[in-house]
């Protein structure tokens, strides 16, 4: 069936929010005001729409399957130099480009761009909002029934993993007549799909750059996702799910979740150095007066509540539910007999797995499992550890040997692969 | 003034689960009822009361001050046998005997007891609710006014300090006719309290042992506790702290603050050898069906659940809220210009200083950091890292390598106080 591009449909605010200007034509004003998730319709997001949808692998079938994606770069007439990234948790498909909701620069964008380690005046870059998302991507934002477009599928949405995450964006990639990406690249949960692509279309891959992730989770990492369910489910407003229909949102609930998620991602040097034990004297606690026991603050808990307080604008709780059960439900081995190894048997994917010093949630040793399970593979894999103290988020940030790192591995790729620059 | 005792007060519902009964005679039926926090009243836990009240270093003067406290063994006859229990954020001064609301055994009768470690044959054991406590010592559950008894404390309980809590423990020790106790032990906050005991009653302390513990709280401890607030705040039945006049606690905002304080409680290898990825299929998430993301439940999940959901039938949120705080103030090396040695110029106490190589709460490097200190101070000082995968609940586990270094360090002092056997 045909797919239907959502570059027709209605997206006034979105445009206004430059989300159609392309990456080399982009605005990037100091200070967007900022919107609230349900004030940009799911239909908003540049998308494409596959009318024949996809059987998940807990064997519910998705009518209908909505991807939602950004691009930056051009197409080869090859159709050779693409590269997918794949985004994390709380990421999304505004890479390298001024963000809709929040006026900030892309997640990514000290990695993807002109000149950056990911090139896009060389390589077509495409990164689509993963299945369960809330960025435009089918999830529990979206109509359940076609017919009935009020009624949202909230937590009735069913268990996504991270190989039906990758078969939704397989669907895009072939809308652009790719059968063989020249990259996949991604950090945390981008690293587990990364890790499925390979896996899963080895044929479809070239080159792979699973980042600071592991080929499983870890019963610690489930039990920080549990606590950040816990909080959404514990607040009234969550209301069992179905708080789309009253338009009141599990702020509180969701804010706290992503509060702890957020301590994850930081190791405990990082926040030693940028908060350590200072006070905010004077300023109240918990709403301020009349609390004896909190009449001042230490700078985390204000960055913390920071943190908690603007995500839950851009972010639905429910999809934080759902990818956060996709993550916990990664387990790659098990799929192959409980043999990593086998996952890759026979590949010729090129592989760089990279992690970092200071992350505690996703550990080196657990990229090391990856590399040691490439190596018995027979793959070709290279295995970097940067030094960091920025913990699991130094994926995201200015890391010159991580970057240094990634553009040699993707220029080495680039020549084997015949792309010439 | 002449401190009255609690043992003259009504305690009928105290006395029919044990609470007077002496640690010999003491009745430890396997399965008691279990009592929720509010059906114990606060003046049924064994308690003295100074009438002259407790001026705390905030400034503000409690105008009466109410230790509760256990005692085991026997006070010698020159009182020179004594040893003070500290207990952790959520212990109690029930150290080995039957909790009177859990009807589980006493939190560290591996270690307290005849024959054990801290011979209860040979040493009088004094353990007492600290300061802000939820067990009957002064706290959030404490009248604010003696003529107003209805009238609560709740959150306008003034902030305390880990001093705060050591003087209203002297105060007890005194009580008894104390002048020198010969040990001060405790792990975790309670590690805290004898350090500060070590500081502040240099002469009343000979020997001290702080064991997984800091000489201040880290940035990424105050933002666990933060997020554990933080859940208690955005919980309604929490009423601004004020549930107590309607009876309501904020049972599911509590539970998670457990939920997450555990996680840091155990070591990712605990975890995983715990629980791993196990599955209980079936058995449904948040209530159960509906959720068509959470058909099954991870083990870890039900586990964390319960911890939480436990935890709130014997321990009080503002409780939970005024400890925590206490926690995050303490900076023993602040009160003496930054320089850690300082506060123990002089000493001439015996220090046994113990972590363990798992503990990623109070990590080996601070208590390294309190051994060098006392170093520093030409104190009288032993270091032991206890390999130990148990993470930072080692403490209060069956780790035979602590309780010989514990045993031995003891006998060691004993010999040197003159104590004989």
């Amino acid at each position: 069936m045909r797919p239907s591009d959502g570059a027709g449909c209605k997206r006034r605010k979105a445009s206004a929010y430059g989300i159609r200007a392309g990456p080399h034509r982009r605005r990037q004003p100091e200070t967007l005001p900022r919107m609230d998730q349900a004030e940009l319709p799911q239909n908003a997001h540049q998308h494409v729409a596959f009318d024949d949808g996809l059987t998940l692998d807990c064997g519910v079938s998705l009518d209908r399957l909505v991807v939602a994606y950004r691009t930056y770069g051009q197409l080869n007439g090859d159709h050779s130099n693409a590269v997918l990234v794949c985004h994390a948790l709380t990421g999304d498909q505004y890479v390298a480009e001024t963000h809709p909701l929040t006026g900030k620069p892309g997640w990514w964008d000290v990695v993807v761009g002109p000149g950056r380690p990911v090139d896009t005046s060389r390589f077509f870059v495409i990164c689509s909002n993963v299945l369960g998302g809330c960025m435009g991507t089918t999830g529990p934002l979206s109509p359940r029934d076609a017919a009935d477009p009020a009624t949202l599928w909230g937590t009735d949405f069913p268990p996504v993993t991270v190989r039906d995450m990758v078969r939704a964006q397989k669907r895009l990639v072939e809308h652009f007549g790719i059968n063989r990406l020249f990259a996949v690249i991604g950090g945390s949960l981008g690293g587990m799909q990364v890790l499925q692509w390979a896996a899963t279309y080895p044929a479809g891959v070239f080159a792979a750059v699973p980042i600071a992730t592991a080929p499983y989770h870890s019963a610690q990492n489930i039990a920080f996702n549990e606590v950040g369910r816990q909080s959404i489910f514990a607040d009234p407003d969550w209301q069992g799910g179905r708080y789309w229909q009253s338009g009141k949102i599990p702020a509180r609930g969701l804010a706290v979740a992503r509060m702890v998620a957020h301590i994850t991602y930081l190791s405990e040097e990082a926040l030693t150095r940028k908060f350590g034990r200072r006070v905010r004297p004077g300023e109240g606690h918990a709403g301020g007066p009349g609390l004896g026991m909190f009449g001042e603050m230490f700078e985390v808990e204000s960055y913390l509540r920071h943190q908690g307080s603007t995500f839950v604008h851009r972010f639905d709780a429910n999809s934080y539910l759902s990818i956060t059960r996709t993550t916990d439900y990664f387990d790659l081995a098990e799929e192959h007999g409980g043999d990593l190894a086998q996952a890759f048997r026979g590949t010729r994917t090129r592989f760089c797995v990279i992690s970092f010093s200071s992350d505690w949630l996703y550990p080196t040793a657990e990229s090391r499992t990856i590399a040691r399970a490439l190596n018995r593979a027979a793959a070709n894999v290279s295995f970097v550890e940067i030094a960091s103290d920025k913990g699991h988020d130094a994926f995201l940030l200015d890391e010159p040997d991580f970057h240094r790192t990634l553009a040699g591995f993707i220029a080495g790729c680039a020549e084997h692969a015949g792309l010439h620059a």
